[in-house]
């Protein structure tokens, strides 16, 4: 039962961050190869550092390769529907908080063998390279660089789910709670603006600024 | 003969993606030593990915330097002759085409043994992520988001390549098969622009257009 | 004892590629999991790419998750005394150099096992990849692509060390002398500039002058 419910939220996190990528594809108007092998680099990317990390090899992947074939054909279908959505990055946005919320629970899970720390560890990795990866390949600026809560969501979901596993909570009822967590914080980032305090004292300069005082 | 032919075209992909690394070195101007670090990531870093995705570990350098000192070699090469083409950019995605054309099919056949699928996809992922990655590194804009024919070429090579020794093609003739069909189609793609169609509805918004709109 | 030393230098060497991680996340303005994440991906990002080459998984900070727990703590500090240094891009230059040197030895070290060639490259690779994640997450300009010295001072550092171990010098001191000759080499291109003879016969042209000329 848990196992299925993993798997579950395995695959759709899988097939949502799929979607985000070929969004990004539809962005910078590739064709419709480049649409899905930036869907499947942002679909399995995340997992697939995480197993090599752990040195589950080969990756997950290479033994189930049906999870590859989710991401092409999803890539095909976004190819055919990306100008129906009235504001395609807006609900790139939010499909990427799905995929985050999926795989910070799925990567907690996987790394929970290694102790409850490098779970939370492996739950950032895997929520958070897929995207990380989809977006310097595809040239949009990194969600992380974004200034509501990113980061701080998957952490959250990840902490729930490894704590409440630890403190006896039935696993289906913790991975729930994980992913709600996870989603309702980044949920808010996303709706209100939702922060946490950032470093403020002073911006960075840029290079060109640098480049004047000779630094 | 079969094996002796494909670990002559892995030397080929190596050394021919390593000089375009080198040509980014050039364009960027490095130093002598920052052309054998770009050489030698992009000439290795395909297959390294793939390796490190199948689990052959340690990657097939580390087993066999002389792929690594090939690199270094090219790059000194580079570094005293790269002002003599006339366009080192034209001469860099021609190179690309050729390394991308050998290493479709290497990648494909060293994937063979994880099934036909999996091998088409290794042929993509050791094809594509040399160039990647050294268009990451080295700040050029990824040939995967220029408009012409790029993963479609690899994607037909590999294909043409898996599927001639499946149907029981002699491995040599299959392979020289791929590489054609791999170099003719990126060919036609620089010589002639030719595209597939690629999404064509909206372009992606700008950064700066998507804050005045609040996203 | 030389065991000991590794181990220190090793240490020293993520809490130092993590301040630095930390101090890019200040330039960013991001919120305190944000300089956690790139503070941790800096401190342990090359030395994880050179333990996944090698085949040494799971990755070294798996089996010690206090590595991830030091970049955790020193992101902390840095996000609330970030505001103290005059120019935070000069000291991060520096500290940057610090981790070079302490990383090619430490990257040298591992790698012995494997032949002199590839513990050099092994420490090229461990000295560089921290830095270069770190700039390509973070948006900035990879030292890489700078003008002074920089890959140039890991290599001779690494030589150092290796040629000193093979020649019989003691361990230890072989340690320090590849760790000093790193840090001299590259304080000195910092201080004054100091640089390798360039690739200097044309600079590349943009992505907007290839257009132009139909490139």
């Amino acid at each position: 039962m848990f196992a299925l419910l993993m798997t579950t939220l395995d695959w759709f996190g899988v097939a949502v961050f799929a979607v985000t990528g070929a969004l990004v594809a539809s962005r910078k108007q590739m064709d419709i190869f480049g649409f899905a092998l930036l869907a499947t680099v942002t679909g399995i990317g995340g997992g697939s550092l995480r197993d090599v990390l752990l040195g589950n090899l080969p990756v997950f992947w290479v033994k189930q390769p049906a999870y590859v074939a989710i991401c092409v054909a999803v890539s095909v279908v976004v190819f055919f529907t990306a100008h129906i959505p009235e504001s395609r990055y807006r609900l790139l946005m939010w499909l990427d908080a799905v995929g985050l919320s999926f795989f910070c629970v799925v990567g907690a899970g996987k790394g929970l063998a290694a102790g409850p720390f490098i779970a939370v560890v492996m739950a950032v990795v895997t929520a958070s390279f897929g995207g990380i990866i989809r977006d310097v390949i595809g040239g949009e600026i990194p969600f992380l660089l974004r200034k509501e809560i990113y980061v701080t969501a998957a952490l959250a979901g990840a902490v729930t789910f490894v704590g409440g596993s630890g403190l006896g909570v039935p696993e289906a009822a913790a991975l729930v709670a994980g992913f709600l967590v996870c989603f309702v914080i980044r949920g808010l980032g996303l709706r209100y603006g939702l922060a946490l305090p950032t470093y403020r004292a002073r911006p960075g300069r840029t290079a060109e600024e640098l480049r004047k005082l000779g630094l």
